[in-house]
């Protein structure tokens, strides 16, 4: 980190504390500069931090002092580093500040930049906004937030370098060094027709490693990675990742190159899916963060706890239809909540690698017979050795030697059973566009519950003749 | 795809199929030229795919046809793409292949590259593959093996380009064009004094832009985004994405350059960790592939499931101790396990948020308190509104009102309890160096069974006075 220049503190703290996270001492100044109106002080501490490190300040300060941060700020405050903090933040933010400074504010940033600040707003606000832009920067604005949500067209900068495949190497590093307007970051350069289909690429690294006189066609990369603006991000994040790539061409539907899609948006897309299938997995919803209210989190988190309350009323009433049994044999009582426990559990594991290996695409149609078959050994060959530790267990603890053998039957059948319906449920699932991460755990855990009990109690049952 | 060359079969199948994976019929195709040994079909079909296809293509075949693929190509065979294919499937190749075809393979590759496929060796033939390389590749190679697993330094290519500050662009670019011995890939180029300290990077675009007779150090970026060697790969990995790098200078102790580490191995990092804590969740080792065999499955899961047992042994017997109640009011066992599955449910919620925002470093030190006050409100916010509901459903059930206030108040403390227990057990672990996603789980589900029944049919107890 350089010096900072116009310093008015004698000393001012380092930005990051040893666990990387924004130092309190540095908040503090910054907080202080906020509070006290002192445009000077507040300019002097951030005109040198990166928009990462200004979008991590702005989550560290209360949420009270942020817009007028940003006002403070002015001319200075790049919006770019909105982008880089948590959406609740950003929307409770982009809220208090005038739609004329969010227009100053986005009117230089990158396409997708603007874009994922802009598509947050509500349609009044967009629309003042846009209208507020120049004609070029509305236009290219809107045709992006044309395309559907979380889609490439979304995601891509429109700004990106294009030329035909008979120019040479020279001419074209000329134009580069000649053109104002070029985007603020590229790793290739593509090669088009006149139709403005793309025909090739060429990596900066091969730009510079070719003698001037040659031509780019006979440099370029013939190799075709497209994604089509309409493509889920998902998609081309999972194109990324295959062939690890840093940049790539965005087409639209006929086939002509409309923008660029980066490795640092797909990073984070990435990122994202990943965050939601683990929260959906433990009964959150994907986009809670902890900048949430409590009212907000309570509500996201009531419905999962709703169902599991519907899926446990479910398994209740087995148990009440062996309410006679428990009465003869209390020790079923004791020893039924850890059946079903282990079916639980095991059916969390299968439906956990399930659910992932559905995300990432490596179980398909053509495997999942193969896989199916092996979760359910995986079950049945746990199922045997829990059969055997938790029948001794039973005997042990209640002394009666039958219950060991009724105990195994029933974790064997659960066990099998959970990890059937752990991959099975997923699969079918998402067969019919469900998502799989938000929707098999209550299932899942319905089937181990319900065949938990019934089978301990049931085999109980028959077995002492307890009807 | 251009057309394949040499084509023996008169027409070849499209490599993969509309769901994106390798299409059957190409596979077939691949197999029974590696069944029959026909060398030339086998190149002709392979020789224009991609190394991350071919990757692909190795998962399709059977394990049986994998080594013998990749001798039938020969000196056509890419080693980079056994960078591609999970780990289990890569073991079990490289236990096929002879050391001597090993050491031919890796000494073209990258040295990360390399090290991806050499780290997994056992010492005794690493040893050998590393004795029948060239000193330099030799030296190189020893040099990053000798970095921690999943540091920085395993995962950096140790060639870059690196020029001092006097020289000009000029100077630059003609040095890059007569220089044979280049990275294979890169996006910028570092700028070093004589003690080969980083003073300075150039992206390549900016490069371009300069015209030539600027000088280096007057366009270089003074950033200093820096890792260790000795740096965990995910430290780095969080450096990439918040300062959105493609690339990013390695140092060594004494702060010299040694190496590059790409955004492409940041792009597995991200997806790996999110996918360990995702699996780690669900009770499943992070390492857990759909390759693996039956048996390393079982054995991978049992442990958790034995966790699981003692947890659920516990609860058992915080049960066995209200024998006596639950003979004497029956309806206790029914609504008991709603009440612990409930508790269950919430916890898990609060220590999926809790573990991925550790993970992300979103909670740390300074926010803690305020997060975990904002979960107890959750908490009990939930647990009155279930108290309420599932109050309900005992009295309608079994028409007994005093039992809808006792699983009421039971709920509102379990759900308290869950949350708290939810977040206070992933810091403490955290805090004691020991990793939350893997080892909360037990302790929440440990904590909320026994408070769930505990609380449950404690209060019936002394309520209805059933003792």
């Amino acid at each position: 980190m350089q010096d900072v220049e116009n310093q008015t503190a004698p000393e001012v703290p380092a930005f990051r504390d040893d666990g990387g996270n924004v130092s309190g001492a540095f908040a503090a100044l910054v907080s202080q500069a906020v509070t006290t109106g002192d445009a000077a002080s507040l300019r002097a501490l951030v005109s040198d931090l990166h928009e990462a490190d200004v979008g991590a300040l702005i989550e560290a300060l209360d949420s009270g002092e942020r817009p007028r941060f940003i006002e403070l700020l002015g001319e200075d405050f790049d919006f770019t580093a909105l982008t880089e903090v948590d959406d609740a933040v950003r929307e409770e933010i982009l809220e208090e500040i005038p739609n004329e400074e969010i227009a100053e504010g986005v009117r230089d940033l990158e396409v997708d930049d603007a874009v994922y600040i802009l598509e947050d707003l509500d349609e009044e606000d967009k629309a003042e906004v846009l209208d507020r832009l120049p004609a070029l920067e509305r236009v290219a604005l809107q045709r992006s937030l044309e395309y559907p949500e979380d889609s490439a067209g979304r995601r891509m900068q429109t700004q990106f370098i294009a030329v035909p495949p008979f120019w040479s190497v020279g001419q074209t590093i000329d134009y580069m060094r000649e053109t104002e307007d070029l985007p603020d970051t590229f790793y290739e350069i593509f090669v088009i027709d006149p139709g403005y289909h793309l025909i090739g690429t060429v990596p900066l690294d091969k730009l510079l490693r070719s003698k001037r006189p040659m031509k780019i066609g006979d440099i370029m990369s013939e190799d075709q990675h497209l994604i089509r603006a309409t493509d889920d991000q998902e998609e081309a994040a999972r194109l990324f990742q295959r062939y690890n790539l840093v940049s790539c061409a965005v087409v639209d539907v006929s086939n002509r190159l409309v923008g660029v899609m980066m490795v640092d948006d797909i990073v984070d897309v990435i990122e994202e899916e990943a965050d939601e299938d683990l929260k959906a997995l433990g009964g959150v919803k994907g986009d809670e963060e902890l900048s949430d209210t409590v009212l907000y989190t309570v509500k996201s988190r009531f419905p999962w706890l709703f169902a599991n309350l519907i899926t446990a009323v479910l398994a209740a009433t087995v148990i009440a239809f062996f309410e006679h049994s428990i009465e003869r044999m209390v020790a079923l009582a004791v020893l039924m909540p850890i059946v079903a426990s282990m079916g639980g559990n095991a059916g969390t594991q299968t439906m956990t690698v399930t659910v992932r290996a559905l995300a990432t695409k490596e179980l398909h149609r053509s495997n999942a017979w193969r896989v199916i078959r092996r979760e359910l050994a995986v079950g049945a060959t746990n199922g045997l050795a829990f059969a055997l530790i938790l029948g001794s267990v039973a005997v042990g603890w209640f002394g009666i030697r039958d219950l060991g053998i009724v105990i195994g039957m029933a974790i064997l059948t659960v066990l099998t059973t959970a990890a059937l319906g752990g991959i099975l449920i997923p699969l079918l699932l998402s067969r019919f566009g469900v998502d799989p991460a938000v929707s098999s755990g209550p299932f899942v855990t319905t089937i181990t519950d319900v065949v938990g009990f019934f089978s301990f109690l049931g085999i109980a049952t028959l077995w002492f003749g307890l009807s």
